[in-house]
C-alpha cells in the first residue's frame, strides 16, 4: 500500500482541489526577494542569474522566506527568462536594470532563430533547485514550479526587454499569424516540457505567469494566445494542479478559464467575488491583494485581507496571494502581518 | 433669433448627444504628434513645453493633423501636466525622457505645497491656444479641450514622473485619506476651473484623461477617486459634453459612468459592446481600437475598424477613437486609412 505524501493534504493542495480547508492557505508571489535583508545580503555577493543558476543558494533564499513568513507553499526561486537561453536567445540581467535580450526576434524570418527546446540539459540547474528546495522544505508543504506563459515569453523575445505598449509583439502577431503561431507553438512545447521536468524533479503544482497578457483585448487573446496556453496546460502531468495567472486585464478571466488550469490567478483590478463568478465556480482562485497594501500598516493590511476573505467565504477553493509580486520596498513585518491575518480570520 | 453654430450639428456633437448621425465621427488621441513628419520638423526647433506654450505653433500642429487625417474633431495641443506649475510643482520635460517633477509630494505634510489654483493667468497660453485653434478650424468641426483627471495628476505629483506600480501614490491614498482627499479636492477644483476656462475660450466639449486609474481596483477607485472625478464633472458648464476617459482596467467602467460624463472613453482591453453594456446605454461611448493595429496594414486596419463598428451598430452615440494615444511609429497613411474606413463603413 502506498501512503499519501504529507503535502497531499496541505491547505494549498486541498484548496487547489476545491476541498474544505481549516484555514485559507496563503503564499506571496516573489516571497523570496529584495524586500528581505537576507536576500539583499546574498545578492550583494551574487548576480541575479548566478543566484538562479546556483541551486543551493536558490533553495536557501526560498526556504528562508517560507520560514520567515509562515506561508503555506514554497515556489522555486527562478526566473521566467532563462528558458529562452537554450532556445537561442542571448539574455543578460545588467545590475540595476531589467532583463535584456541582445538578439531579439524582430521579423517573421527571425522566428527560425528560436530553436525547439529538445534537450532540457542546459536547464538542469532548475530541476536541481526543485530537488534541493523540496529536500529542505517541511514535507507538509507543497513546492510549486513555474514558467512564463507563451505570450509573455514571446513578448520578451520580440521586444528584447520590458515594453510599455508591446508594439513590435502585436505587429508580428497581427501581420503574420503563421510566424506568430510557429513562435508560440515552439514556446508552448518548451514550457510544457520544462514544467513537466520540474514536476518530475519534485514540484507538486505549477504556475504559468502571463504577466503581460493584459496588454491584449479579449478578441486578440482568444485568437492568438489562448490556443497556445491551452496546449501547455493540456500537456501537464495529470493530477498536478496548474495555476493559470495573467495580470493587467480582468476581461480575460473567462478566457483564462477556457484555456485551462484548476486554479485561476487573479490580480487586484477586479473584486475577487466578481472574478470568481467570471472564472466559473468549477475552478479554484488565487489572489488578489494589491501589493501596494503591504506598504501601509497592520490595521490597513488586516482590513483589506478581511475584505478579500469575505468575498471568498462559503466556497472552498480560495488560495490567498497578492495580485502581483511583492514590492521591493515592502517591510518584512507587513508581509508577516498579512500571513497571520489571513490565517487568523479564515480559521475563525 | 440666435442661429446655431455650425459645429452644433457636427457628427461628433450629435453622437455625444446620442442623436442619429450620417456616419460615425472619428478623431484620434494624440492625432498631432511624433508620428507626423510636420510635427517632428517643428519639434526639431522647439522643446515640448515651448510648443505647448506657443499658441500659434500649438494651433498649427493640430490644424495640420485635422487637415491631414480628415477627422471629425480637433483637440487642443497641450499636455496634462502644465496645470501643476502654477500650483507649485517644478516641472521639466527633458529631451528624450518623460516628464519629471523635481519637488514631488512625498509625505502628507507636502500636500500643503500644492497650492489652490485661484488665478488661471499663468495658463493663459492654453486659452489662447483654444482661441487660435478655434479660429483656424473649419466652423463645422468641434474643438475639444482637455485636462488630466485628479487621480492621474496626483499620481504625477507624488511619483514625480511615470511609475510602474504607483507605490507612493497608493501608500498616501491608503494611509492618510484626509491628506489624500485634500490633495484630490484641490486638484479637482483646479481642473474644473481650467476646463471651464477652456470652454469660455471656445472649446465645444472637454475630455478628462485618467490615464493611470487602471492601476486601481474598483473598491479603491470608488472610495478614493470617484468622488473627486464626479466633482470635476459636476462643475463643468451645463450642456457641454464631457468625455470621461480612463485606461487600463475595464472593471472601472461602471464607476466612470457613476462619476459622470455624457461620453465614456473605452480602451481596447474590452470589447466595445461589452463596454457599452457596462457603462449603460444612457451614455455615448468613445473608442476603442488598439493603437498597435495602426502599425499593420490597410487590410488589417479595415478588418478591426469594421469589427468595432459592428459592435456599436444600431445604437446612436458612438464616437470612434483609439483606446489610447497614437503610437509614434505609426505610418501616417495608416491613420488616414483608419479614418477613411470608419467613414466608409459607417455611412454604408
Amino acid at each position: 500500500m502506498h501512503e499519501r505524501p504529507a503535502w497531499y493534504d496541505s491547505a494549498f493542495m486541498r484548496a487547489a482541489r476545491r476541498e474544505a480547508v481549516e484555514y485559507t492557505p496563503i503564499w506571496l508571489m516573489r516571497q523570496a526577494g529584495r524586500y528581505q535583508p537576507q536576500y539583499r545580503a546574498i545578492r550583494e555577493k551574487h548576480g541575479f542569474l548566478e543566484l538562479c543558476k546556483t541551486p543551493a543558494l536558490a533553495a536557501e533564499v526560498m526556504l528562508v522566506a517560507v520560514e520567515q513568513l509562515g506561508v503555506d507553499a514554497a515556489i522555486i526561486f527562478a526566473d521566467l527568462l532563462p528558458i529562452l537561453e537554450p532556445m537561442g536567445m542571448d539574455l543578460e540581467f545588467a545590475a540595476g536594470e531589467g532583463p535584456a535580450i541582445h538578439n531579439p526576434i524582430r521579423e517573421p524570418a527571425d522566428v527560425e532563430r528560436l530553436v525547439e527546446l529538445e534537450d532540457l540539459g542546459p536547464l538542469e540547474y532548475v530541476m536541481e533547485t526543485v530537488r534541493q528546495t523540496r529536500a529542505g522544505l517541511d514535507p507538509r508543504l507543497p513546492l510549486l514550479g513555474f514558467a512564463g506563459a507563451p505570450f509573455t515569453l514571446a513578448g520578451y523575445a520580440i521586444e528584447g526587454g520590458a515594453s510599455r505598449d508591446f508594439a513590435r509583439t502585436k505587429r508580428l502577431m497581427l501581420t503574420d499569424p503563421a510566424a506568430w503561431d510557429a513562435l508560440l507553438g515552439r514556446l508552448a512545447r518548451a514550457v510544457a516540457r520544462y514544467l513537466n521536468a520540474q514536476i518530475a524533479a519534485g514540484a507538486q503544482a505549477v504556475q504559468l505567469f502571463d504577466s503581460w497578457a493584459g496588454c491584449l483585448g479579449p478578441d486578440e487573446y482568444r485568437r492568438h494566445v489562448l490556443p497556445h496556453t491551452r496546449s501547455v496546460i493540456a500537456a501537464i502531468a495529470p493530477g498536478v494542479p496548474v495555476v493559470n495567472f495573467a495580470t493587467g486585464n480582468p476581461t480575460l478571466l473567462p478566457l483564462l478559464s477556457e484555456a485551462g488550469g484548476s486554479v485561476i490567478g487573479i490580480d487586484w483590478r477586479v473584486r475577487l467575488d466578481d472574478a470568481w463568478r467570471a472564472v466559473g465556480y468549477d475552478r479554484a482562485v488565487q489572489g488578489n491583494l494589491d501589493p501596494a497594501v503591504l506598504l501601509t500598516n497592520a490595521t490597513e493590511i488586516r482590513r483589506h485581507a478581511k475584505a478579500i476573505l469575505d468575498q471568498a467565504a462559503g466556497r472552498p477553493g480560495h488560495i490567498f496571494n497578492l495580485g502581483h509580486g511583492i514590492l521591493p520596498e515592502t517591510p518584512v513585518e507587513n508581509a508577516v502581518a498579512l500571513v497571520d491575518a489571513v490565517h487568523e480570520f479564515s480559521a475563525a
